[in-house]
């Protein structure tokens, strides 16, 4: 099976500083995190107490949004832009957030949010790692000089 | 880590006469289809030779979108229109064909392309096993001919 | 404001047998359609009676989605492959149909459905017209019958 | 014709203080943007120097993606998450920029880029004109106090 890591290794461009697992890593956890979400509202939808879930349904969606377009963002890697970058992957982190804590406080009595709140917190994980590497070394991203 | 046949499982609500493992597979199919033709357009951009991939690059993009369309639809399966469904999964299908088909023709010169190919072999492969199913007992489809 | 039809115009390549207007509109109903289906699933979320409108949820967002990516795939029209896409526009205007239907069967009480329903009316009818337009003349596309 | 400011007039939910006029019309130029990057990528591919075109081609590609999700997480407005939102816009906000800037570079050449530039741009006011709001008012929001 083709996996993200295997496509951006056949790729001819140089990915600077970037660690291409942590890259491929994180294509990975935004696309099952993606899902999760999508899966995770409609199973919302379904159950009884649907009215109490509605936060959870938008959360999720918001989230699947934010997650596809991280993924597609940083699958193409090459010349990318590490503002842009930065950016999308730090709101990325901020909805992972948003979402797994919301999922969590219901995942005692709804697997498919527990199951979800699991996947927020990889892909969380994996944006903030990446987004490390980002922020350091190229001179040419906002540095961030001591004293700030 | 959470897969999409975890929490398709975790869903409250029937899945009617669709394969609960096929339709993970074709979900999954999906997601990797859209990340590695996003990929695969994105190593075109950097080939020396771009001019010559200009079909190759519209044909990843189109399919990535279609691809990402199919896997949300697919994930929200519960009470599913079966008429929208096979409409878009007939469409995936096609569409994979055609980009299956450009990336297998420089395949040899191109990793990106042979690995991309390949994805998209799968997820033509995954939606027409579902259709399959699909497109068989509710009387409430569109039966194909008399005796069925 | 930049509008569909002036970034068309803009466009070196030709566009085929194609109306550029009808092109354009369906770009811009399909846009419009994907927004008043988000907006409308978010709207039913927030009614006292959201038990009773999961169908409609559902339905909206499957729509939007697959209105999202037609409006990609149609927004790259030059060398497109005909038959992926008249198979999305074919999907497309399924979906607009179902979904028109959908929240068109409560439009009475909800006034977002109403608007929603009408959307979905204006985006089946440019699928439509556009498709006619697609299936009609080359002859290296699938053609119907005898006589054609 | 359906607009995205009707539908969010129809929506029984409060927007609390954001101004339905400004968010109603950052979501259109959102969609409008998504609409010409994606047909701009289009044009550049066409055209016969797009060795040269890489950089933009990419950059309106992420700048759509980038733009869905901000027009989509938008049209859910009714309990929005104001942190999720802001970081979404931030990243729309500097992806126009970036959009922006690089389609400017060669809009004397391109009128498709000089287009694109600017429904960057327009975008671009419209989602610093939101957040402008966003950061406002609400005590439970990161306030930014004198001395930071």
């Amino acid at each position: 099976m083709t996996t993200a890591k295997d496509i951006l290794a056949a790729c001819p461009a140089e990915l600077g500083n970037i660690d291409q697992d942590k890259l491929a890593r994180c294509i990975e956890a935004c696309n099952i995190c993606a899902q999760a979400c999508t899966a995770c509202a409609d199973a919302c939808l379904s159950e009884g107490m649907v009215g109490d879930l509605t936060k959870c349904i938008r959360t999720d969606m918001d989230y699947a949004d934010i997650c596809n377009a991280t993924a597609s963002v940083l699958s193409r890697h090459t010349g990318y832009d590490a503002n842009v970058t930065s950016a999308l992957l730090q709101a990325c982190a901020v909805a992972c957030k948003a979402c797994g804590d919301e999922c969590a406080s219901h995942a005692d009595m709804h697997e498919h949010c527990r199951l979800c709140a699991e996947a927020c917190r990889a892909c969380q994980e994996a944006c903030t790692e990446l987004l490390a590497d980002l922020s350091c070394p190229p001179p040419w991203r906002r540095t961030r000089t001591t004293g700030i």
